[in-house]
């Protein structure tokens, strides 16, 4: 693998990145033949520098006038992201949002695939939901186990999201994306990304309120 | 209203702010009086100069050996995030996800109340979901005007998006909560507050590669 497409990115580029390539892919059945750093900036309202400084990091290589070729680039950006490789994940808690995101149809074009469902209720397993079983939330180091899982999604209630990381963990799964307003407590090796509805809310509110004193 | 309260801060520093609050509102049940900028970044895993800067800039003053106090602390967090006044607003889009935010408990200890939902399709309206009817889109605009809705929650399917958005600013409404992945063109004073769950799974994938590489 390129050395290169394995540069530490900021966590504000990170997020951008799927941006571009939501755009650069739309582009590309456009017919369009190259991208500029001007035209992607325009296009999602960004400024320039920084998408040219985002686009450069991952080694992609801008033709002077033309911009980057359009293939290159986007392939730069899914090897970046390891979006080629789709990684298997599970999900735990299928509740109103785990239900919601099982539905979601945007993650395997962005490099991960829900391969099975647990719950813990007696009434939820077994039945399906957006085409997976749910399995019962006991089996699910066994198989996180068996099929070399990589990432947990935990929609569960927060009072056992502790107790699912640790199951998740023992069964070797290295990132867990989590929903729950639970700070895990996790060895070194594991990766917590941790999705934050009420630190989004706290942006808004507050943007909000500078707005209206203006 | 205290200037100081107003300070522009950064996403990063907003963002941990509930986190903050979350664990201050514990220790206070706890009966703690003083909250010290260390033990805060201990129970939350974060840098104390962090946690420190974050703190100060909500304007409350710590005692020194003691910390800040515990009262004084969460108010003046609560004041810079404006969460203790509570924020109306409306959730346009009661499939899967919408339903989920409908149910999330959370919102209104963070200063926003959903007050009413909609949807267009007509097997929904008029349904209750956590307590609340369902209404028609086409009143969206008349109602968030009548009711003076502030904050505008977008699950609608990405190709009605931009559509509702208009609605909703013609409403009134002054900030959406956008979870689709449309980019949405929008008048200057009206604030977005992207909710992008590929931009998540960007940072988590990145991270899981960076790991696998070491």
């Amino acid at each position: 693998m390129n050395p290169i497409t394995h540069k530490t990115a900021g966590v504000p580029t990170l997020k951008r990145m799927p941006l571009y390539l939501r755009l650069l892919r739309r582009m590309k059945e456009n017919g369009d033949k190259y991208a500029s750093g001007t035209v992607v900036a325009n296009e999602l309202g960004l400024d320039p520098i920084v998408v040219r400084k985002d686009l450069a990091i991952t080694g992609a290589v801008g033709r002077p006038r033309l911009g980057f070729p359009m293939d290159e680039i986007i392939t730069a950006i899914e090897d970046f992201l390891d979006w080629t490789n789709i990684t298997d994940a599970i999900l735990v808690g299928v509740g109103n949002l785990g239900t919601a995101l099982l539905g979601y149809k945007g993650f395997e074009q962005h490099g991960m695939r829900i391969i099975a469902a647990f719950d813990s209720n007696p009434e939820i397993i077994g039945k399906t939901v957006h085409g997976k079983t749910v399995l019962d939330v006991s089996e699910l180091t066994a198989f996180a186990q068996r099929m070399h899982v990589q990432i947990g999604v935990l929609s569960v209630t927060a009072s056992v999201a502790q107790g699912v990381a640790d199951a998740m963990i023992e069964g070797g799964i290295r990132g867990i994306w989590n929903f729950t307003p639970t700070t895990l407590d996790v060895p070194k090796h594991v990766i917590i990304q941790r999705e934050e509805l009420a630190s989004s809310l706290a942006v808004l509110s507050h943007r909000l309120l500078l707005e209206s004193n203006r």
